[in-house]
């Protein structure tokens, strides 16, 4: 005999009425097989007096019953589960019904594991990163006050409808003059398509321009996330050396003489990860390359605003006559990672392009915030946070570099770098950098060791954008236990 | 002679400083080939007197240059454009420079042009869509209220860095409680995908499933940007006829029987556009078969939440105990479409592959707006959100049948849907929607009529939840005004 009784307890908190509370568990324990194909029902007079609910409200659960399939009722003999319901050789016979969802589809499903799985952070951790700003700075209060402002007047409601694909025209229109001013370019809103971050600037691009097997070059130690989402799309990887001067641009012609290239990603305001500056020789020659040669240059420029010792050189977006170049940079970079806007300014036809991918991807960015931006960037808000950023984050680049040179000078090298959110530095052999992170993460600091890094010479970024002096000395004299306690591999006699 | 008086005009308003604004403007003149390789710029001296700068910054931007390798300094001789930068083999001589970014892409660009463009609509129109919610009732300012909560105190600025692939953990906890009670799932939070609205779900589902070749079963009729992700993807879309009790399951049986089916993709709650709901005995049949067959069930149930005669029956992903239903849902439906919060419900490997393909994507959500809205259903405001919109919605979905009926009783053919924000009505088949469209637009009113829409039947959905009683007293005297001027093919004597 079935429990009636605890068929259902009625919460009237809920949204749902309790009319379908009670047809939904009826249908729940006939899916599950505890009420059976056939089965009679109580009376709705004895149902309502064992859960303790109106009568009416088991008349109306069980008309809606009847209505949706479920039940029959059979006149003067009361309700009955449907016998059409092919329950029985739905659920086998004797197999208990699960409470939960499944670990596993019933499907086949071949997981792309070349993609990584982010590990999850420790919270409360100092995230030593390699090169991200620091949120304590962004200025988020005034951000939402701007987003309230568009999202509530009666007049702006349109920015909560479906808007454009390409993103919010006020954001492109004075991003346009903000690049136009700031990095020589000469785009106009058209040429500018707002997405969500750095991020999905690069996969659109290579999924807009990469048939399997197209070669894609790329310096030999590169921004892995690049790496990864060229593979993804069957791309061939070419990795060329990199040298003080940057991507070494004559390896890339000698390709173009043997293959056909379809794209170059490249960082030339800082060679990702190793800060290197492409020269302005090389930038005009990589352009003349590709113009010959016919394939894309994609600039990733997610740090020119950070510039300390010398000024930055402009983009090659800004030099870029024939069309070659798609330019990429972000906001995530400027203000907060959580902040996912980030632009990619490029000729119409590859405007178009994206415009059409994204649409089925996700339709559109977050237009409400991207109005937003717009006023910061009009009033200036944004260019006044850069600059206030770009003198802590001076202080912090001096601040590390010291640490670094006075306490743990005999193991490391580097060159304090002239712009960017981080030092490239090479530790000395006998370091193992894994057993040094592993110390480091006991004590609460997170060191960014990617998987897939290219640590020939035990190289490393060090970000010294989003922590301030004290993490910094936190850091640095815990790295110095670290490499005393466990870090060196073989005794240092033996050098 | 170069007039080097109009080289620049000093902008001190900039975040970049004079020094370099003046490098850059060499920089761009040499580019542009109005400066050339080898020859002299005018003494820093003479230089700052015809700009009207300090000498100093003259030397510095010279510094610069000589540094970036634009310039070279000649002892007691002075400052020459570099001889090394290739600028004459790159821009032919005698050709312009261009003064904006090229229309077109230097490299070759096959654009996906199966993949439509969106119209943009024009501003101050009546949009009657084919069913979205009014966003004049969603609840935006405790929305950023939450926002700036979450993203400005100390303790938190951990939604500011980068956050979880799938989702922020609170929203996906309080999501699981969601739709366990209101949906009959199961769900834990490690099965909640959080997505940018039902699009993204859409478009990584697919992604995950489909290689080229793939099968997908839909409607006959269908919602047309998943036919658009399927075929973009490789896809072979089949389609199966939909009757009064939705789409037609033993014809998806059948066509198991001769290829292998990757997935059906349907609106069981409301099958899209028609809005019929898919009976209790079909919803069983095609687990069932979804089981045998191992094809994924990608159940979309954008409109739950809205019923007003009947009860809505379960998801089918209530009933699910094998792992083959991917079940989607979003806040885009519920508050407005500019909130790009989707959700969507798997078994873990589906999660795992998910999380995969959505890091190369964008990378992650909007964290904070995220855990904005996972307070406001704790707090229970969604639900209240709901519980309003449902009884606008119920009032707008009678008010518009009974205009409908009343004005254009003659011309029109419609079922009170029992849920969702959208009447199916068939036309009279001499009146040409796309005329009565025409005229419509004139008088700033969007009737949507989607480019690959299933016409056969002059269907169209009119959307009621997001128009008020004014602008439907406007809707259908237009719509009346519409028929009788331009609308009607052949005269009625002709019927």
């Amino acid at each position: 005999m079935y429990p009636w009784k605890t068929l259902l307890t009625p919460n009237r908190e809920l949204p749902t009425p309790v009319y379908l509370q009670l047809a939904n568990a009826v249908i729940q324990e006939i899916s599950a097989g505890r009420i059976h194909a056939g089965q009679k029902l109580p009376g709705t007079r004895a149902l309502a007096e064992l859960i303790g609910i109106n009568r009416k409200t088991v008349i109306i659960a069980f008309e809606e019953l009847v209505a949706q399939g479920w039940l029959e009722l059979q006149p003067s003999r009361g309700a009955f589960v449907s016998e059409k319901l092919p329950l029985d050789r739905y659920r086998p016979i004797g197999e208990p019904a699960s409470e939960e969802v499944n670990a596993e589809t019933a499907f086949d499903l071949e997981v792309d594991t070349s993609l990584p799985i982010l590990e999850k952070k420790p919270q409360k951790s100092i995230n030593f990163t390699d090169g991200t700003p620091d949120v304590r700075l962004a200025p988020m209060d005034s951000l939402y006050r701007h987003c309230r402002f568009f999202a509530r007047t009666r007049m702006t409601t349109r920015y909560l409808t479906y808007g454009d694909v390409q993103g919010e025209v006020h954001l492109r229109t004075e991003l346009a003059n903000y690049l136009n001013e700031t990095r020589g370019l000469r785009c106009k809103a058209e040429n500018v398509f707002i997405s969500r971050g750095s991020q999905m600037s690069i996969f659109l691009s290579f999924k807009a321009l990469l048939r399997p097997g197209d070669v894609v070059i790329v310096g030999e130690s590169n921004y892995p996330v690049v790496d990864q989402v060229v593979e993804h799309l069957g791309g061939k990887l070419l990795r060329v050396p990199v040298d003080e001067e940057g991507v070494q641009v004559e390896e890339i012609r000698r390709i173009c003489h043997q293959e056909k290239v379809r794209a170059v990603y490249l960082t030339p305001h800082h060679h990702f990860p190793t800060t290197v500056t492409l020269s302005a020789q090389r930038r005009i020659q990589l352009l003349e390359y590709a113009h010959i040669h016919r394939f894309a240059v994609i600039e990733d420029d997610y740090d020119y605003d950070f510039h300390y010792a010398s000024s930055p050189m402009l983009p090659m977006a800004s030099l870029d006559r024939s069309g070659s170049v798609i330019y990429l940079g972000s906001f995530s970079k400027i203000i907060a990672p959580a902040v996912r806007i980030g632009y990619l300014v490029a000729p119409l036809n590859m405007i178009e392009a994206l415009n059409r991918l994204r649409k089925i991807i996700d339709r559109q960015g977050d237009s409400v915030m991207e109005r937003a931006l717009a006023e910061m960037l009009r009033e200036g808000e944004v260019q006044r946070h850069i600059k206030k950023s770009l003198k802590v984050y001076h202080a912090r680049r001096d601040y590390l570099c010291q640490k670094l040179q006075a306490e743990l000078g005999e193991w490391i090298n580097f060159r304090p770098p002239s712009g960017g959110m981080a030092i490239w530095a090479h530790f000395a052999p006998e370091i193992d950098l894994k057993l040094v992170a592993a110390y480091m993460k006991e004590e609460g600091i997170l060191l960014s060791l990617r998987e897939n890094w290219d640590y020939k010479n035990n190289g490393i970024r060090l970000g010294f954008a989003s922590v301030n002096k004290d993490e910094i000395d936190r850091i640095v004299s815990t790295m110095k236990q670290a490499i005393a306690a466990f870090g060196i591999q073989s005794a240092k006699t033996a050098r």
